[in-house]
């Protein structure tokens, strides 16, 4: 190497070096101001309080999910160039009369629990189901029970979330097809109906719903499916220890009635520069019926709604289109991400990156992502700017549901992840309320979805590999 | 460099990465343990509910702190090879009846608002003191206004908590000058009493306490201190502006005691290779009398205390002295910190680490240490073994109160740094109850901070910084 060649090469590391400093300083600033307006001035909050306190729950279907279109249309109208509905036919299903259960011990004494329909059973007889019980550690316990074993009884699905996971999503994933599949399981070894623990790491009195399907059974093999809170999972086990032939009474009043009319909310900010790269950010606007879905999700609805405000409010034009969707239907079909995912398909749109909040509206960690190494490469260049908000968490893996449907677009897939230890104690429950959200943590969670989709605005999708 | 030297350097490479490799590998399993043990068969929790719901707020000097101090003794007994009390004596002050604040506009209308003497302060007297009110910004007023616009009215310290730290304990020292000092301030310029802003992020109804301090102020000038709710400051500001001559009326009934006999509680495990050095672990066992002290810090002590059962439930016998500090009187004091530091002064035993957990019983993120740059560099050699945890924030600065004392024994000195967001919450508030610390978080601080002590109890201090 001669000496002026070195001399060029230094040069241009410093030039190279005193840029890439001033961009990143550039970035370090944009960050501050997003968390500044996030924390001074949004409107997530409120927006949540509207949602949660004035709407309630809203699960498909229902007139709350049609008063949430409505609403965050309304909302979003104020700070997008362009707002509009997206139709898409969702499942309706209805809990009707609040459900009763209890056992009945070799004494004769009555010991009443918390059940809750899961989503999409269907009910007892109007007179409810006297029936024994049969309790399992999961799925896979049936074959080796067999059908004399099964045949008329209650299967109770009794295995709890493990609590040695660090991230409680782990531990609902372990758990969580006794909830979605137990009742075909169970129905084949003919089973009168299913009890299910619910999900959730703490001892508590709140069954906690959620999906449920019988696959491809005969309709006429359909049988009822409930959720029991985990103080009454441990009080029915005990029971069964000391009587394994007490009796269970069910009743629920359940029932779906086939598809209505419904629709995803979209709305945008055209791209100044390429407004045909969009970057999605989105939560679900439907919820299950308990509470009022102020975790799950609403938190990610009004999080992806506050992405859009804090750029008006920050006089931030963005060079590529920004594109929130409140997907209908996550709970119970995923109905809206599909319907979103299959219009894209028909669209001359390249989106660059689809970025989920369902994970409630916890003090945010980071972000899980479905990618390239190339993309992840450029994402982890990112990493120091957030140091200073406590975001260190940029992993492979578990971008989210209404996102998947977009794999084949190319874009980046991405979640956010939120400290998850108490998420699970109001998922799908009567206590996933308003209450429950604290105010610091929604909007540092919409501070660093408003971060990450500058950087991928401000930089776009990575071309190549650097060594 | 010749061959055969080249090669002894490469096998020596190989059998050193070996070395580390099959160490690593044992303090991740040993690790792993800790977390399983504290996530399944911990006795935290059920030590925080007694703490919290059968004995309750212990001020130091309560017959509340005595209870602590004798549960907690009997309880350590059962862990630890020696557990004893060490004398020390506290401060008493107590609240008397319940305070009374409203403030009359112009109108005569009545506004009932919510305020809670400040620890420390003396009463008002018996029937109350009613007077005008002049608003700051913080003790920085003071002077500019002068003692014209001060004397015979109440100053009104309304200086908020800055919202846009992320971490809030910075808020909370940007803002609690006006608590600690106000009162010695606004006397000096003639005023009647003080009301302060609670140090609270969220606006809702608690007034907050915490320690104030006349200072060197002579005893006759003494004057009342009050803290008011977040809601009823922004009321109190606006009436304000409405009418700048209200009257504001405050009744309390607070009363200094002098000095009584307390105790810190000691308990230890004896190292079995170097038991002359000693790590503590220490959380402060007083509380405020409002709420049940449940965050603030029952957490703190009974994560100091899980360290412990930990140790004996999984077999680990240290090759140092594990020691248990619960200290009295943090709030409003320090004098069990000092007592202990003056104690050990005097003894032949060498401190290499003293950790604190005083932030609250929310998710850990880490650690905030005070110490040399040489010891920070094995405490950061050992991040990767904690990030299965998300265990991430390992930085200089705020290890705490407790431990403040120790430095100059050359210990490590170390606090846990859990979520900060929901802390001020719940900070000295009648609110800072049981309900509000969730199992998991709690086990996993104290998962934590075990940790921690088992790495240093295994190497010990670093000697000699690694290039």
């Amino acid at each position: 190497m001669n000496r002026i060649f070195t001399l060029a090469v230094i040069l241009g590391s410093f030039a190279f070096a005193k840029a890439q400093k001033s961009a990143a300083a550039m970035d370090s600033t944009v960050l501050r101001s997003i968390y500044n307006q996030n924390l001074t001035s949004s409107k997530s909050y409120q927006w949540l309080d509207h949602l949660s306190n004035n709407i309630g729950g809203r699960l498909s279907g229902s007139p709350q999910a049609q008063l949430a279109v409505e609403y965050t249309l309304e909302e979003l109208k104020k700070v997008a160039d362009t707002a509009y509905l997206q139709p898409v036919m969702v499942p309706k299903w209805t809990r009707g009369i609040p459900e009763v259960a209890y056992f009945k011990d070799a004494e004769g004494n009555n010991t009443k629990v918390n059940v809750c329909a899961l989503g999409g059973s269907i009910a007892t007889p109007a007179n409810g189901i006297w029936a024994e019980v049969i309790e399992v550690d999961g799925l896979e316990d049936l074959k080796s029970l067999g059908r004399s074993k099964i045949e008329g009884k209650f299967v109770f699905y009794n295995r709890p979330m493990e609590s040695t996971k660090i991230q409680t999503f782990e531990s609902y994933g372990g758990c969580v097809d006794q909830r979605y599949s137990g009742a075909q399981a169970a129905a084949e070894y003919g089973a009168v109906g299913t009890i299910v623990r619910s999900m959730n790491l703490r001892m508590d009195d709140f069954p906690h719903t959620g999906a449920m399907s019988y696959g491809d059974l005969p309709m006429d093999q359909y049988i009822p499916s409930t959720a029991i809170s985990t103080n009454d999972a441990e009080k029915l086990h005990q029971a069964l220890q000391e009587d394994k032939n007490l009796k269970f009474y069910l009743f629920q009043d359940s029932e779906n009635h086939g598809d209505v009319q419904s629709y995803n909310v979209i709305a945008e900010i055209k791209g100044s520069q390429f407004p045909d790269e969009v970057i999605v950010v989105g939560g679900h606007l439907d919820s299950w019926d308990l509470g009022d879905g102020s975790h799950d999700d609403g938190a990610g609805v009004v999080q992806s709604m506050q992405v859009l405000q804090t750029m008006k409010a920050t006089n931030y034009r963005p060079k590529r289109t920004i594109r929130v969707v409140l997907f209908m239907n996550e709970e119970n079909g995923l109905r809206g991400a599909n319907a979103y995912a299959a219009a894209v398909a028909t669209q001359d749109q390249k989106h660059i990156l689809a970025l989920e909040s369902d994970a409630g509206g916890f003090t945010p960690r980071g972000f899980g992502f479905d990618t390239s190494p190339l993309q992840m490469q450029q994402i982890l260049s990112w990493k120091g700017l957030f140091k200073p908000y406590l975001i260190h968490y940029f992993e492979m893996g578990g971008s989210g549901a209404d996102v998947g449907p977009l794999k084949d677009t190319g874009a980046v897939l991405a979640g956010l992840r939120p400290d998850s230890q108490r998420y699970f104690d109001y998922h799908h429950a009567s206590n996933d309320t308003f209450d429950a959200v604290n105010k610091r943590e929604l909007e540092l969670g919409a501070a660093t979805m408003t971060s990450l989709i500058y950087l991928f605005d401000n930089y776009g999708l990575s071309k190549k590999l650097k060594k």
